[in-house]
């Protein structure tokens, strides 16, 4: 079968075995989506080699839930050890000896076939079309802002860049009825936000504001987001670190101490909440669709995604 | 009246005119407590000129509420505008124009008097002696932890740095029922730690155990100390940052958004439970203290407080 590799830092779209472990399910992928992670990890981070990809929506070939052969899935990426106190407690995202998908210690989703076991898998309601299913693992990492900070009605939350994730991110927020300013430098991706009744700013004009917010949420990827995020906060405010942006940030410890600032890193989330906004359509997906490729064309799609004003690239196997 | 004054990086004691704001309390200062903080402000930190000091036992000589004249005091350092919507709220310590005791724009408590807003002082129990007394301030910081973040029996925790404040964090946390472990690298201070029951570490002993730290206080002072936090932590572990240290720190944020880690900022703590703490003789300061010096000799006072092994001095004007 076709699949995009990461081998020594070397990208390839190659014909590789199907993979085959009795114990796990096997999924026939439809479609899968680039994540900017996807393009860290082809720079080398993680050092991860083999098939990259996490986003993906398909339908079951195998499964030892003989239901769930032939339904249309979405999956958790993690896969724990299923043993630890973090995986009994049903928490297999922070399991030490966690695999994830296209990320750590297993073959990804940019490929016709993936495996993983049958817990990580979700069915996808009938009214999701496709398109708007791979959307879900980086929805869900979305929704998990809520599950680590409250967020309330009266809330003044800022979420910085507007990529993909922060404009996921800045509508989730909006749904907890909490003030949302998004801020980027791309016009035509913050008028999606706008379009969803988002109020946006550019970083300079946000700082003219002062610190008044409750809540930042980080995901423009860039340290420079980390410095703005401390100028827009309120004391006592907190800083939600979505990006897992590489290379060492500085931090000014004194100012977090003498403010009381709470800096609270979130990465995924769970997955039900993600598909329940999407089968009720609350959260435009279809706008940061950018462009979609055949899986043979993997190269050419992972250098357009990496293109400056490019939103969701998708491939399809 | 005599007092340690701090003017263009200059460290002195002189004569200085005695405070007379009529619409502030004044108070004849009985013993006072030198911080590392003063340290930092001696060295150009904050920018301060004038009378430093912020660790104090006094009596009112004057006051509006003639109650409290002749009482013994302690007093909370920040003093707020009264008008913005934290000082109304009842919390002046992040007032955005708030001035605060011998660190930003008020002299403070390493002179013979000092002024304050009545409303920050607070009637010392009379059970407390002076040399207790003086530990209020640092030791509403200590508690000012519990407030931050919630710590319960189940919980362990480790203190890094054995100075004056992490031998305050340890005890505080430990009344708490949380498993304590206290870092640090002197054996004589650990020692007091380890006379209340507390277990104590070398910083390389303690990253033997691994992440198994649900909250880590960085009391150390020291860059140094968070990097070892982040190696003590537990994943969705939380990191209180309780000393101000200067200059800028390297941030790994991937690992702060991968292990969901959060990191708190924590400074001054309310005094009443501070004061419960010391009228209960729950917490040993006794030990803290090092060594005692006139006001007069308030420079080698300071220098002293700046020697390796030295904890806590005190001066009395």
């Amino acid at each position: 079968m076709l699949a995009l590799r990461v081998e020594k830092k070397r990208l390839s779209v190659k014909n590789v075995v199907k993979p085959d472990q009795p114990d796990e399910a096997l999924v026939r992928v439809s479609l899968s989506g680039i994540c900017n992670t996807d393009l860290e990890i082809a720079r080398g981070y993680a050092g991860f080699n083999g098939t990259i990809g996490h986003e993906f929506v398909g339908i079951v070939e195998d499964s030892s839930d003989r239901k769930l052969v032939g339904r249309r899935v979405v999956g958790e990426i993690n896969a724990g050890c299923g043993a630890c106190d973090l995986c009994r407690a049903g928490d297999s995202r922070h399991c030490a000896s966690r695999t994830v998908l296209g990320i750590v210690g297993r073959d990804g989703a940019h490929a016709e076939f993936l495996q993983l076991p049958t817990v990580n898998l979700l069915p996808v309601p009938d009214n999701i079309p496709d398109e708007h299913a791979v959307f879900t693992e980086p929805l869900a990492a979305a929704c998990g802002i809520l599950v680590r900070v409250n967020i309330s009605a009266s809330d003044r939350v800022a979420v910085i860049g507007d990529g993909k994730l922060g404009l996921l991110c800045a509508q989730v927020v909006a749904l907890s009825g909490a003030s949302v300013l998004l801020i980027g430098k791309h016009a035509s991706k913050l008028r999606i936000a706008e379009r969803r009744g988002i109020e946006t700013a550019r970083p300079k004009e946000a700082t003219k504001r002062g610190r008044e917010f409750d809540v930042v949420v980080e995901a423009s990827g860039s340290a420079g987001g980390f410095g703005l995020a401390l100028e827009l906060l309120r004391p006592k405010g907190q800083l939600v670190l979505k990006s897992t942006f590489h290379g060492k940030t500085e931090l000014d410890a004194a100012r977090i101490v003498v403010d009381e600032i709470s800096i609270v890193g979130s990465r995924c989330g769970r997955f039900s909440p993600a598909l329940d906004l999407l089968k009720n359509d609350a959260i435009d997906v279809e706008s940061l669709i950018s462009e979609e490729y055949s899986l043979s064309n993997g190269l050419h799609a992972m250098r357009r995604a990496a293109t400056r004003g490019i939103l969701k690239v998708l491939l399809r196997p």
